[in-house]
């Protein structure tokens, strides 16, 4: 696509933002509705289109082109359908995100500021081979009122043209609804077209692999929600209960190993008794030790863990801070203090105590649907909800109210909260 | 300075960044009173230090290098000191901004999910002549548990050294308080080696004007806390109050015509019957009007007023999204329908109805005390407070708990708010 085309797709998605942003909420909701059925009732045509997205890649993933668990990740199912469905009807019933008032305060007599959440303005959303992506996404954007430019990975265009079809369609038909709030573009060509967009596009989310999430963070100037890579610490301290650190370390590594929660590193304290009961229960769970790896950043996403002895646990949280992602971070341990000292010290978006870093996700902490999960040090951390979709403005309301009369002393502030 | 100084300048705000995330509020507000105290007591070594910039500035008045302006924000005096010690006192009594609960929610029975806010880490401060800005920037770093590293203009070099030297006096006097909390640098250069050190530094802030925030904004992968331009507008519809728009624009224009948040433009409805009564009293308020100038994006920061008729309410809604810079416009009018419209679809920081733009600040707001205003859209919007200063992480307090009992269904998420 032509960059001036490109232009022509974000000026409408601004365009249509505007229109989103004071959407009434059942028009939102409606859209939502008509999304979920439309799905339902085109799931044929949806898998027909998925089955030539995978006829493709299954000679990518002969010829050792495509891994085996992209591919799976690419294939559509009937369960992935209804999830997908319920997903939607799900966010349809969240809390309205937008126009809610965050403070209301009286500065004087008939001056009133109030802070109300908005809509940030255009998304725009980069995903890789996950095709049950789109609606989600999707949904979360209409219903925090957000435009979105949407590209998806090229092993599974068919299928994300497919689906994009029935939610287009779908939207076209809930009256009301601004045309132009969804839009999708296809080449990395459009990706670096949207990357230079700041006048237009407000918070570009990618969901992917690390390489793809670095060259996004390093290629724009827009603001970037997201994590490139996921190295997760477990420190089993002394005190440390056998059976909770053998439970934890092994749910952590290998129920999802290739998950960004997973973990990475395991340190543990020198006078952990159970040491080698630990590490052979590892080495049982088909886990491979590293002992003391040349690199402490390494993401193995598999079922690879990078070990080492440390002689405290400020010598463990000093390690963590120094080379874990930020993301998720966690210690097993009897001891309450060292517990509340390793929560309060340690600087990643989840700390945990006695608990699996496979928790750290959205459905999990109960937010409906997550964004992805971010480790920016500002605006959102951690699993993001429908919530880091939005910001606040502040409205204020007077009658004929100036500055100078406040400056000059005739009236005075008189802050009261609403 | 060598890069290699500067990283060893960041490493150190970066441990004691850790440190200060843990300190306790007695600790912070101590430090504070005593910050306070030190101003106090030095302050005639500082009017000294300060003495020798304004003798050094005095002279590119003369040459014409430097704005009569700039040399007025420059100099100190017994009244800015006051306000510079009242301002800290102020911050020291603020509500403590770290460790509020913003979410207490039970996954399932011993399961226990917390949202508690932290502080984002190493503030980077970018700031022009004021050296006032020092000491409340320091202290609202201080109270907020963020290190910072400060670089002040080069026309206050002499008054920023002797007020750090105070603060830094202080702060060692404060028992408990992690050294390097505070750093300065001076040079250009170390400005650029900051720009590039996003593993130490989470947050830019510049205060200052365009050309600053924006070499800043295009320089840096570091989040950025600020506004580069201000332009504002004023709406005054067909129904507008007479005196209350005559009132409200000169105050916007006049009341401190260099203020980010002073009026740029003037849209007038064409059917307001007063137009040519409010363009005399401007005219006589010594403010000069330009009619369709070339750019409407343009911040005069000056007795200046770009000024246009418009056919509706719409024409200059839209006028105002396309040429704003999101800072703060205002729309003047009786009618509470088109307030309401204006209010809601208007994409600015702040958006007003019957008041002067001249409100939007932290102060004005009742925050206390303020970082700056960011026209951002995402983190922190508007006029910034403490709160802008921090962020928060998730902890999970567990009894050995497992995600894959979760997946298999052997438990079930129990989601419950406490």
């Amino acid at each position: 696509m032509e960059e001036s085309k490109f232009i022509e797709i974000a000026e409408k998605a601004k365009a249509a933002s505007k229109k989103l942003a004071v959407l009434p909420t059942n028009v939102k909701d409606k859209a939502l509705v008509n999304i979920a059925q439309s799905l339902n009732e085109n799931s044929e045509y949806i898998f027909e289109a998925n089955k030539k997205d995978l006829d493709a890649a299954k000679f990518l993933v002969e010829s050792g082109e495509l891994s085996k668990s992209v591919f799976n990740r690419l294939k559509l199912d009937e369960n992935k359908m209804r999830d997908m469905v319920q997903g939607i009807l799900d966010i349809s019933n969240l809390e309205e995100p937008i126009g809610k008032v965050l403070l209301k305060r009286q500065l004087d007599e008939g001056l009133v500021l109030t802070k109300i959440s908005c809509p940030i303005g255009v998304l725009g959303i980069i995903f890789e081979a996950r095709p049950d992506v789109i609606s989600q996404i999707s949904a979360l954007a209409i219903k925090s009122s957000n435009a979105v430019i949407l590209k998806g990975g090229k092993e599974a265009i068919n299928t994300n043209k497919a689906i994009m079809k029935v939610i287009q369609d779908a939207l076209d038909k809930t009256e009301g609804f601004p045309k132009d709030a969804l839009s999708q573009i296809f080449s990395r060509d459009d990706v670096n077209s949207m990357l230079k967009m700041d006048k237009y596009v407000d918070l570009i989310i990618p969901r992917g692999g690390n390489s793809l999430v670095k060259f996004i963070k390093e290629n724009t100037k827009i603001p970037v929600l997201g994590h490139a890579d996921g190295v997760c610490h477990i420190f089993i301290d002394e005190s440390a209960d056998k059976n909770k650190a053998i439970k934890i370390v092994i749910d952590a590594k290998t129920q999802y190993p290739s998950a960004c929660n997973s973990v990475e590193t395991l340190l543990v304290h020198k006078d952990f008794q159970y040491r080698e009961e630990l590490l052979s229960s590892l080495e049982n769970a088909g886990v491979k030790i590293v002992s003391n790896p040349n690199e402490w950043h390494k993401e193995y996403s598999d079922k690879i863990l990078a070990y080492k002895l440390v002689d405290s646990l400020d010598e463990a949280i000093e390690h963590i801070n120094e080379f874990s992602s930020g993301h998720t971070d966690a210690i097993v341990t009897e001891n309450n203090k060292n517990a509340e000292i390793f929560l309060s010290t340690v600087d990643s978006a989840g700390v945990y105590h006695n608990a699996s870093t496979r928790f750290a996700d959205g459905f999990r902490y109960g937010f409906g649907a997550e964004v992805g999960i971010s480790t920016n040090k500002t605006h959102a951390r951690g699993p993001v909800g429908i919530e880091g979709l939005t910001i606040y403005k502040y409205t204020l309301q007077g009658q004929g109210d100036i500055v100078k009369d406040y400056v000059e002393g005739i009236k005075k502030f008189n802050h009261k909260d609403l």
